[in-house]
C-alpha cells in the first residue's frame, strides 16, 4: 500500500503517516521524490484499515498494490531502477550491459586471459564462478575463496567489474567483500534464508530465475531482498525447464517485456545457460537485446574444449567479438547502446 | 539413406541405383544437383543392406541419415530450401518475410482494411482465418468458404499473397484453390491424415509446431509432407505450453537456430500466439528477427477491441507500422532485408 | 444455461421454454428427469437475457453454468453418465472396466491369441490399433480395414467388446461399423472436424487427453461431441508431456478426481502410454484404480519382444494376469468391482 | 565403481584395496555384507584405471556404476535401505508409514490436538512446519524454535515421531536436536551447501523432489547426503510443476516405481502438496500406496478453515480417519501393512 502525499506536504505530515503505519503494526518506507512524495506500507496489507491513513493531513491518495509483490512492482515505483555500480556503470539505464567470462574460475592464467579477451571485445563486467552449484557431488565444485581472489585480481588488471555466485550465507559475505555484484543462482532462487541475508549485505544482487519459477515467484523472491532494505537488484532470465532435449533449457525471452511491465527492476538474459549449446548462444544473445533486455550474460572461455564446466556452451573468444559487433547494431536499432567498460580499474581499499 | 554418385556418373548408373532401391522395397528419390548427384532411399532404412548399393557402378558413397527424419534433414540436403511463391516472393532466402493480418476473416470491410494497412506498412503476405480451430464449440468458428473468397479478393486488391489455415481434407482442397500457402495449425501438427493429404496437393504448406511438440516431432511431421512429394514446406514456431500463466504460451525462439541447424526447411515465428499479449508481440517479433527467423507472422486488426477472436494479441495498425520500422533495422544488423510486397496483384485464372 | 422447471410443470410449459430459447437464437435441450425437468440452452450464453426465460410460467429457476464447457459439466447434469455398451456392459457405473490388448493389430494369430489371453485374465474390452498415428511416416501405419475385420472376428470369437482408434472422417465411419467404441487419440483431441463427425455417428467415443491439454480443454473437446448430440463419451487420461526423460509421459492421475468433480462423464486411465515402460505399468494401473478411475486400458501382447509398435510398454500375458488379481483387490478396497466380460459374444447383424 | 571381493577374501586384502583406492586419489567405502564384501570407490570415476584394482589379490570383479549417481544406485547396493527410527519404526521395509499433521505449527493447542487426532487414526509420524519456506516475505514464516519445542512436546505426549523442515545450516542443527527426521524441502533440493551440512549431522533426512527436478537430479542430490556419510535418506515425491492450473502441481506417482528400480533408497509421496486440493488428497493418497510408495505424508489440521497456511489442502480429521481405513485395505491388496505408531513415547535425554 502506498500513501501518496499532497504536493507541498510537510515533513511533519510525512512523519505522522510513518508513525501511524507503525502503530498499525507495519513498516513504513518514506519515498521522497521529485514528482511525488509517498510512504510505502510494507507487508501483507490485506487487512489494513486505510481510512485511518487517508484521513491524515497532507495525504492525497492511497494506492493499493494489487500484486502479491509490493516494493518490486511498477505500481510502487514507476521509474525503472538504475543499479549504479563502481565507476558509474549503470544497469537499468539506456545502455545495455554485457557480462562475459568463463563458467568457472579455473586458474589465474585462464581467468586473466578470459578477462582481457572479453574486455577487448567490449564487455564491461566479468563473470566467473568461484563457488559452483553442481548437480553431482563428484563434479568440480569451484576454487572457492582462491577463485574470489583471482576475480579481484582480474578486476585490478582489466577494469572489469565482477559478478560471481554465492551459495550460502558465508559465501554471500565473502563474495560481497571481493565482487561488485552478488549472484544468487537459479537453484537458490527460493532459498529464502540466503535471500534474507543477501538483502542485508549492502551490495547489488543479480537474482536468477529458477528453472520452474513463474514471473510472480521471481518477483516475490526479489521482494525478499527489497524487504530487507536492498533495492539494488537485477533480475536474470536464464531458461526454464522444458520438455525438449534439443536444448538444455527453454530461454523464455518473453519474460523480459513481461517483467519490465510488472516491475521497475532491470532484467538481463543469460543465453548460455538458456540454450546450453554454443551455436545457439549467438542468435539468442542477439534476440535478448532485441527483446529489450537491460543486459546479457555470456559464457566465454579462452579454450572451451578444456573448460572444467559448461564447455559446450562457452563461446570461443572470436565468436564473442563477432557477437559484440552484432548486438551493438541491434541495440542501436532499438535506440540503445552497449555500455562501455571502465577506462581505469577501480582500486579496492 | 543417400546414395551419392561419382562425379560423371551416367544416367544409366543412376537408373540402376533407382531400380535397386525399388527392388529392396523402398522408394527412390533421384536428386540431381550442380555439386553432386545423389539418390535418396526413402523409408525406415535401419535394415537396408547398403553393400548391395555401394557396390553398384558409379556410386561414390553411402550417407546414413542419423536422424529419424530423413528428407527434411540437412544431412539429406545441405542448402536451405527456398519456397518460391507467386510473383517470385521467396521464403528461405536472404530476405525476411512479414506475414500480417487479422486472426479471423470477419467481413469484407474488416479484411480489405486490414490488408491495405499491413501492405502499406510493408507486409508481403496476408494472414486471416476462414476456418478457425476453436477450443470451445460455441466460439466463432470462422466464415468458411465465404472467408476464403474474401481473402482471394483481398489479394486481387492489394497484391498481398495469402496464407490461411485448413483443418480437414476438404478444407485443404478449398484453401489450395484460393490461397498461396496452406497453413496446418498447431493442434493439427500430428493429424497425420491431414498431413498426407496436404503433401499431395501441390501448394506450399506452413506447418506450425504443436504446443507440446519437440523439434524432432515437428520435423517428423514435416517429413510426412515431403514423403508425399511436397517439398515446399515452411515451419513455424508459435509458442509451446508452459507453466506460467503470465503469458499464453512460451515462445521458444531457440527453436529457430535449432531447426536451422538440423533441417534445410525455412522457419518463421509467430509472436502473436506465442505471447498472447499485444504489448509483448512487438519485442518478441524483434527478437524473432534477431534470432534469424526467415519470417514473422503477426496478428494485426483494424480495431482489435472489436475482434471476434484473439483481440488481446492483435496489434493496432500504427503499432504494426512502428514494428516494421524496427525489424527493418534489426534485419540489416544481421545482414538481411525485409522482403517487399509485390507491386502488382497476381491475377488468378 | 439451464432452465429448471417447477415440479409439476406441464409439457406445454416446457415447450414454451424450448420455443423461447430458439427464438433467442440458441438450441434447446429438454432434459426430463425423475428428480427435475430442465431445459438446457446450448451455446455461448454470456449475452442471453435470462429474464425473458425466468418469467415464463412453470420456470422455477435459471442455473448459469459457470464453466466454459456446458453439457459435460456436473452443473448441467449431476449424475455420472453411464455409457452402456452392447450386452449391457457399463462404463461409469460401480464397476471398473478393464480394456486390454495389443498396441497394433498385426495378424489374426496375434490378435486372437491376445484376445483370448486378456479375456481369460478378466478383461472385458479388447483394444488394438488398426489405424496407427505414428510420429514417423516410415513407421508401421497399421493394417487399416483389414485390422478392423480382425477385431470384429476377435469379438465374435471371445465375446470381448472392441475399441479402436479412428484418425479421420472416413476412419470414424469404418470404425463405427466394426467396433463398439470409437477412440479419438491424444494427437487428435483438438482435431475439431474429427470431433464434430464423431459426434454425429451414434457410437460411444473414447476421447483421450492431449499431451499438453488442460482439463478444461479436454472437457471442451468432449463438449464438441455432446454439442453434436453424442452423449456416450468416455474420457481417458494417458499421460501429459513432462520434462523428465525417465518416463515417456507423466501419467497425471490427479486428473481422475479432478474430472470427476467437474464433469459427469466417466474417465479411465491408460498407464501403458502414460509411462512407456512395462515395469511401471503394473504399479500405475493399480494406482489408477485406487484413484477412482472408471476403467483402465492396458497394452498386452502375446510376445512383446516381437511387437511392431510399443513393445517396451506391453505387458506379458502372465503379468496382466497378476495385475488383474491386484486390481480386483484394490477395487474392493474402495467399494467397487472389476466388470466381468460378456459370457456370449454379441453377433453383429 | 565397486570392487567386489572374492568369497573368503581376507581383511588384509580388503585393506589393500582401500589403500590403493586412496592412493588413486579417491575415497574408499568398505561394504562388508552377508552375500558379498565390496569396496566402493567414491567420486567421479570416469578416469580411474581399474586394472590396478582388478589385479589386486582377493578381488573378484569390478562393477562400473553406469549412473551419474553412485552410492544411491541399486547397482551399488541391491537391498532396499531400511531407515530405522527411534523405537524401531522402519521406513523402507514391508510396512507403509503414514506421516500426518498440520502444515505449520501454529500453537500448542493446535499441534497437540492435531497430533492426538492423527495418532488416533493410525499415523506414526507427526509433521508440522516450524521454519516455513514461503513464496512471499510477508506471509507467515513459522514459529521457529518455539515451533520445534512444541513438536518435541507433542512427541512426548503422543509417542509420534517428528519430521520437520530445515531451511538453512542453523536450522538443520536445531531440527536435528528436536526432531527424528530432518526434512529438506523441494525449494532447497539443490541447495548444495545445505545438503552437505545435513549429510554430516547424523540424523535421517527426508529429501523432497524439487518442482522441476528430474529423477536423476533428485538422486544426485541424495548422493550429496550419502557422499557426506549419511545413508539414512528417504526420498519424497511431492508434485512437479505442470501447465494446468486445475491443480497446484502434478503429482508424478510414476516416480515411485522409477526411483525404486534405480535406487535402494525408500520413497514416499506427499499428495497434499502434490494436488493442493483437499478432495483430491484422498484419492491420490490411495493411489500412492497402490503404486508401491513406502509411505505417505498428509496434511491434517484440526480446523483447516483457520489454518495459517495450506488450509485448502489440509484434511479434516474425520477425512483422515476414513483415508486410513482405505489405505489399510489397499496396502493389504499389495501384500503390505500400515506401520503402527509406537505404544510409548520415546523420552529424549
Amino acid at each position: 500500500m502506498l500513501i501518496v502525499m499532497e504536493h507541498g506536504a510537510t515533513q511533519d505530515q510525512v512523519n505522522r503517516v510513518v508513525r501511524t503505519i507503525e502503530e498499525l503494526g507495519y513498516q513504513a518506507r518514506p519515498m521522497p521524490g521529485a514528482q511525488r512524495t509517498a510512504v510505502g506500507l510494507v507487508g501483507n496489507d490485506g487487512r489494513v484499515d486505510s481510512s485511518r491513513l487517508s484521513a491524515l493531513p497532507g495525504v492525497k491518495e492511497i494506492i493499493h498494490v494489487t500484486q502479491p509483490y509490493k516494493q518490486v512492482s511498477r505500481e510502487w515505483k514507476q521509474e525503472t531502477t538504475r543499479v549504479t555500480l563502481p565507476g558509474g556503470l549503470v544497469i537499468g539505464g539506456d545502455e545495455v550491459v554485457v557480462i562475459a567470462g568463463p563458467c568457472s574460475v579455473e586458474s589465474e592464467v585462464q581467468l586473466i586471459t578470459a578477462a582481457r579477451q572479453v574486455r577487448a571485445a567490449g564487455a564491461s563486467i566479468l563473470r566467473g564462478g568461484a563457488f559452483k552449484p553442481r548437480t553431482s557431488p563428484y563434479a568440480f565444485q569451484g576454487l572457492g575463496l582462491k577463485g574470489l581472489e583471482l576475480l579481484a585480481k582480474a578486476r585490478e588488471e582489466t577494469g572489469l567489474l565482477i559478478v560471481t555466485e554465492a551459495m550460502d550465507i558465508e559465501g554471500v559475505d565473502a563474495v560481497a567483500e571481493h565482487a561488485d555484484i552478488i549472484q544468487i543462482g537459479a537453484r537458490n532462487m527460493q532459498n529464502f534464508s540466503l535471500l534474507k541475508h543477501a538483502g542485508r549485505v549492502g551490495k547489488p544482487v543479480l537474482l536468477k530465475r529458477g528453472m520452474a519459477a513463474t514471473i510472480t515467484e521471481l518477483l516475490l523472491s526479489a521482494e525478499y531482498l527489497l524487504a530487507e532494505g536492498n533495492h539494488q537488484v537485477i533480475l536474470c532470465e536464464r531458461g526454464i525447464r522444458g520438455f525438449d532435449p534439443a536444448t538444455r533449457n527453454v530461454l523464455d525471452l518473453t519474460a523480459i517485456p513481461v517483467v519490465q511491465s510488472l516491475s521497475h527492476l532491470p532484467i538481463i538474459a543469460d543465453p548460455s545457460h538458456g540454450t546450453g549449446r554454443r551455436d545457439k548462444v549467438i542468435p539468442m544473445a542477439r534476440a535478448a537485446v532485441a527483446s529489450g533486455a537491460d543486459g546479457i550474460m555470456v559464457e566465454v572461455h579462452p579454450e572451451p574444449d578444456r573448460a572444467l564446466s559448461d564447455g559446450d556452451q562457452s563461446l570461443y573468444p572470436h565468436q564473442f567479438t563477432e557477437l559484440m559487433r552484432q548486438v551493438e547494431m541491434i541495440a542501436e536499432a532499438i535506440g540503445r547502446k552497449i555500455a562501455q567498460p571502465l577506462m581505469t580499474p577501480i582500486r579496492q581499499k
